[in-house]
């Protein structure tokens, strides 16, 4: 079954820290900044397993200590629930 | 001592697959396009090792099984020899 | 429900390269060796994603270029399918 | 030229949490225990790229969440201060 879209404005008051995207796609986008290249791959790493894990996979965006990212799931054309979860997943292993 | 800027033109010509960017920088892009996510991330994983052991790190965009690949070096504002050698390890472990 | 136990003979039919691990746990084992770290590497993030993805993770030892991985089932005490299932992986992924 | 062997001894003055290796070879010793494989193969990740930088490379086992290292100098048959930096780096990326 095809996860549901319940799109952007409904999962940012489910997660800090996330905007909207802008330019017309229902996604959301968080840019983040770690202390330099080791610690933003190792965040990368551990972000790659879950999204491994769910079969549902970041679009991203990396130089140096900075990972752009943008979350929207293709089989409903918008934002899910399991962005939400990522997004959620993501705040804690940035803040780890 | 900075490394000394080549230029675009002159780094294709020392590595095949490589295309200028467009758009005003001096830099050079390869699109790469992997089997999976699994592969796609291994090859990431080297890259990043290699990327540090040569303080010297890529503009890249993954998404799925595909990596968009952007290298410049900020030190000389455009391409060097440090390119060229990312470039053909990139060109190595992807047929890896 | 748990794994079924086929047991480290039954699995090394299925599977080329790898042998019976010594000393009475029921296991399969292999070492590998690569060129040097980064490649060696680039292989075990391989590997852990496909780890994740199955929940079923190796017992295994790196020092430089060099892998030794033991694959057991710990539901059901022995080697199961899963192990027959990562030890291709791992050989496809080795020899890539 | 090659480092210089300070001995266990001396390191473990110069790091917590780590111990004597036993078994007769000059070396430290430190075991790891993460929330979950995801954490683990994270931290991992960070020390593969530490030691590339270094070129000093740890001997680790890893099953699932536990991540057990030896740290110790081929080139001066011993505990160096290289070992002593690496253990620091471990330390750090274990806590955060």
């Amino acid at each position: 079954m095809a996860p549901q879209k319940i799109g952007a404005d409904a999962a940012l008051k489910q997660v800090t820290g996330w905007s909207k995207l802008e330019g017309g796609r229902d996604a959301i986008t968080r840019t983040l900044k770690f202390a330099d290249f080791n610690t933003a791959f190792g965040f990368m790493s551990r972000v790659a397993l879950k999204a491994e894990t769910m079969n549902h996979h970041p679009e991203w965006f990396n130089v140096y200590n900075k990972v752009e990212i943008v979350l929207t799931t293709h089989d409903c054309d918008g934002v899910s629930a399991l962005d939400v979860e990522m997004a959620r997943f993501i705040n804690e292993a940035a803040s780890a």
